[in-house]
């Protein structure tokens, strides 16, 4: 079957591999498209090659159909429509005991600690195995890694109906996280500074300050009636968004840290004290999420087509690597 | 009456003035005792000066003996044996609009803003106003002020029987923290430098580590099999304290912020974010706490007159002042 191994340095190389042997509880997926996540990115920039080990088939944002199952594996038939949750937990260590194995602290990430979905056939453990509903096109299951992302975001904040939510960062996971805290009935205001993004997301119809031209604290204050935003999701990463973050978040709001620091940035820890500000770290999903993102794809009622920025075969995924991540692509696809 | 002014440049005066005419609504306290605050020791040093614009009678860890009551205030009768929570919200802002008053953003902090407690009579809103039960002596209750704020956090942490507490820093707080934590049946660590205080907190029966001397990530992880702390209190205020929450509290732990930082420390935002790490800023009491701190007190497990060092008569109030915040100093009262 194709394959294509990310080799490093900025490479791809096209190959023929056979298919394994499936083991017991596993199921063989042939891959319909898979997403080009940012870590994918870090990965081609050869950020990650310890971890990676190239060559390596990597990619797991993955829809596809069954092609085979393990006998074992009651709950599927070969033809289901299905996505993957990448997640492949120890089951034994501290916070597998305790119930969140999403976050194993010896957690495999299928695709980047073993081979992912940028090849024909997927073979993965069947307990990451999600349906898709008949009515959700495999380009949407594509994007349902990301969006139970988003879904985890908002559930771990807590958000109620009516309440602000501001989205610091509007690249795709921001954007996500902010469809569907509008779809949870918030309002969602997204802080971007870059222009093609911000065009984007007024394009979704969601308003937007940009801190390089605004006073985000003073504008968030007259829109709140000085109370402050409900929640805040910090999706940016910067020193400039772990101030802005404590600046625009109400008494005994919800600050949750999406993004993935690289360096530690000087908090406002007395601000925390004196308004009993809570911050909560969120991390991948849970199978709720999963299940939640199906769902609410399924509706139809936001705009994800319109996350779809290109759609680039397999044998194109070199070129497809070297134009993502522009603020312009918020989802490229890879067709398998 | 008597009174002691806090008039400047660590510096007590002793006065006579005359109790003003009830207004609605008020109570008027004689006092019995007045605890000295880590904050009562930052306005003698001069550092809040502008805020408490002396001459000013200070003081708001207090208990004593209803002596007069204005005509609306049904709940208490002339001889009632009470303490005060000094807090005055304004009502009117977000945070009170939200329910929570205590962290109003105008509050008026009885003793601070206002006067206080160190003169023969206190007179206070109603609303502010506990009663102590027969079985709990005036002495306790003016422990009551901080150990609400000790009941304060740790209802906040969320804490469950049976798991481990670390608390960061042994002071006066810190100590009150370890035995609200460990009355709620927590395993409760202390973390502290200082020998006297280590020694006192061994005293009280609580396990110790000397971050200065030891590993206490390491320790820790071994305590709990490589899991960390449940919750983390931060009570010192630290840069280092900071860096050590995040590194001894498990996946999907509870960090809660007590510590006034007078700094912005480098917080690793990542640790947040890989291990869903919740953190609370928490800060004064709600009316509940109060409530608890009284119950709690008078049950009597507790060993709380081991945190009363010292009593001195208001006649001695400065050299009271001038020897209170040592290591060996727990909680000063002055006897009015």
């Amino acid at each position: 079957m194709r394959a294509s191994f990310y080799t490093g340095n900025k490479s791809f190389t096209a190959g023929e591999i056979d298919p394994r042997a499936l083991r017991p509880d596993e199921a063989r997926i042939k891959v319909s498209y898979c997403g080009i996540c940012g870590t994918d990115l870090h990965i081609f920039h050869g950020r990650m090659d310890q971890r990676v080990n190239p060559p390596r088939v990597i990619g797991h944002e993955c829809s596809g159909i069954i092609e085979e199952i393990s006998l074992s594996t009651a709950n599927f038939k070969k033809g289901d429509r299905v996505v993957v949750r990448p997640l492949h937990p120890c089951g034994e260590c501290p916070a597998c005991l305790d119930g969140y194995a999403h976050i194993c602290h010896r957690l495999k990430f299928l695709g980047i600690d073993t081979d992912g979905a940028f090849q024909e056939f997927w073979t993965v453990p069947a307990f990451a195995v999600h349906k898709l509903p008949d009515n959700l096109s495999l380009e949407l299951g594509a994007l349902i890694e990301p969006l139970a992302v988003a879904c985890h975001d908002v559930r771990i904040s807590g958000i109620k109906k009516g309440e602000t939510a501001v989205i610091i960062g509007g690249g795709p996971i921001g954007m996500l996280v902010a469809l569907v805290a509008r779809e949870s009935g918030a309002d969602a205001v997204i802080t971007e500074i870059n222009p093609v993004r911000i065009k984007f997301a007024k394009s979704l119809g969601f308003e937007t300050i940009n801190p390089d031209e605004s006073d985000v604290e003073a504008y968030i204050n007259d829109k709140t009636r000085a109370r402050g935003a409900d929640v805040v999701f910090e999706v940016s990463g910067s020193a400039n968004a772990a101030k802005l973050m404590t600046q625009i978040i109400k008494t005994r709001g919800t600050i949750v840290v999406v993004a993935i620091y690289t360096e530690k940035p000087p908090l406002d820890l007395h601000r925390f004290f004196w308004r009993e500000i809570t911050l909560k770290g969120a991390r991948v999903y849970e199978p709720e999420d999963y299940e939640a993102a199906i769902s609410i794809a399924s509706k139809g009622n936001m705009p994800l087509e319109r996350m779809i920025t290109r759609i680039a075969p397999l044998s194109d995924i070199q070129s497809a690597f070297e134009n993502a991540g522009s603020a312009a692509d918020m989802k490229t696809l890879i067709k398998i």
